[in-house]
């Protein structure tokens, strides 16, 4: 099978490393020669090109792993393989899918799907087949899939390492990443803003810490693009998360032990459950 | 030089992990006799005792990795050595402190510490030299310490691995604390008591809800001392925190992309600095 990947970051060439060695010819298209190069050189593909629309019209699967915008760009200038698959690594799905489907060809099919896989650095460098090892993927099913299609995309990215492959509407995958993606990057970016700066705040955290505010090192173009086309279920995924601080606020303004208590033990089994 | 370390669970594990082959005579004290043999068979105490009287009596320094509430009795209890110097690692210092400096002999001094590691699970299997490597940590300085007392402590926790050695007060301690790491279990126990349920939520998650939540995994009975008796520095830390997350909350309800833009650019840019 010929299969083109399009940007060459931390998951577009993450797909490259993981793809390497499973049989399949695999091209890549990069702004960045270098990028493109080093890739070559590593063996995860064939060729490199700067402009993707001969190796598109060939490929059997092209997988384009740019932002939201760029993927509708590309889908519009690009003339893909009829009966091929595109497919795309979008964090949301809903408005991003009804501008994706006006656009692709009538005789390719698009197949969204989101790997809940990454790194907070950016850039090929940061990318290896380990980003996707034991992660999770989620396929986006709208009307004009075929099953069979569905199918391939599953059993794809599941040769590719990843654990858990779950198939849901655009909708349902904007609902639950509003909270186990959108809201922690949130969360992080308000962390990170309210540190007063009397310390010298480096000096003084722990693996806590460094743990919730990685992920405040983030693209501010993408995240925002990725949150106001998320609004609703974003607002919605934070209101909870506050009901729930400000119950922890509310038991500790009255020495409320038990009610505290009671918060630690919930979030205790259910971060035990999580990951079983 | 005689080392004691008491409760050998993650830190104090950690503690006689570190100080193999430093040179000291140390010994473990623990209510679980399997774990002062796994240590003993470890090679990194002498011996290991269920009852410390007997050997924190002959001690020049004892380290005490207790519960708060527990290090207190364990104070009370115990008769140390003339002259010595006792820690701990406890997580809180102004109200500890009060009520530690109350039960200590006066021949005794104590050197109050925290070292900024730890790992979210518990127990001696989870100790290890490497919990210490390149963290920060603190050295409490109250009223009857004595210069060269202080000093002695930087150098041996500097000797331990620890990456930055702070003095500070009991009070700007719990100030600073109360951000970087109260906080951040209170956030982490929110996001995870957030989830509404509606989807096997383990199956959507990615680093981000990982790293997020790891800390919630959290022992009720020793948070809830930690947090109520350092609770108005940790209400100050949780309004802080909540003011920064309403003004995301107001920029994503108007579609204020340019204020969520910069908040953004200022999370990275301090998380950028952060472990410089």
């Amino acid at each position: 099978m010929i299969i083109t990947v399009v940007g060459l970051g931390v998951i577009g060439g993450s797909y490259v490393q993981a793809l390497k060695g499973l049989g399949h010819d695999v091209y890549g298209v990069d702004v960045d020669e270098a990028t493109l190069a080093q890739a070559k050189k590593d063996g995860c593909i064939i060729e490199g090109y700067v402009d993707g629309r001969d190796i598109v019209s060939k490929s059997d699967l092209t997988i384009i792993c740019l932002y939201p915008s760029l993927v509708l760009d590309f889908i519009k200038t690009h003339t893909f393989k009829k009966g091929s698959i595109v497919t795309d690594a979008v964090g949301i799905k809903t408005y991003f899918l009804i501008e994706a489907l006006k656009l692709i060809d009538q005789d390719v099919e698009f197949v969204s799907g989101h790997p809940m896989a990454g790194r907070e650095k950016k850039g090929y460098e940061y990318a290896s087949a380990e980003v996707f090892k034991n992660a999770n993927y989620i396929v986006i099913e709208h009307a004009h899939n075929k099953k069979e299609s569905i199918e391939f995309i599953c059993d794809f990215v599941a040769s590719l390492g990843f654990r858990s492959v779950k198939i849901m509407s655009p909708q349902a995958h904007d609902e639950i990443v509003s909270f186990t993606s959108q809201l922690p990057h949130m969360i992080a970016v308000a962390l990170m803003n309210s540190d007063t700066e009397k310390y010298d705040t480096g000096k003084y955290i722990g693996d806590s810490f460094r743990d919730l505010t990685r992920i405040a090192n983030m693209n501010a173009e993408l995240w925002s693009e990725l949150f106001l086309n998320n609004k609703e279920y974003l607002l919605e995924s934070m209101l909870h998360f506050e009901k729930k601080f400000d119950c922890l606020r509310e038991a500790l303004i009255n020495d409320d032990v038990e009610t505290l208590k009671d918060n630690f033990r919930l979030s205790t089994s259910r971060r035990e459950k999580l990951e079983k």
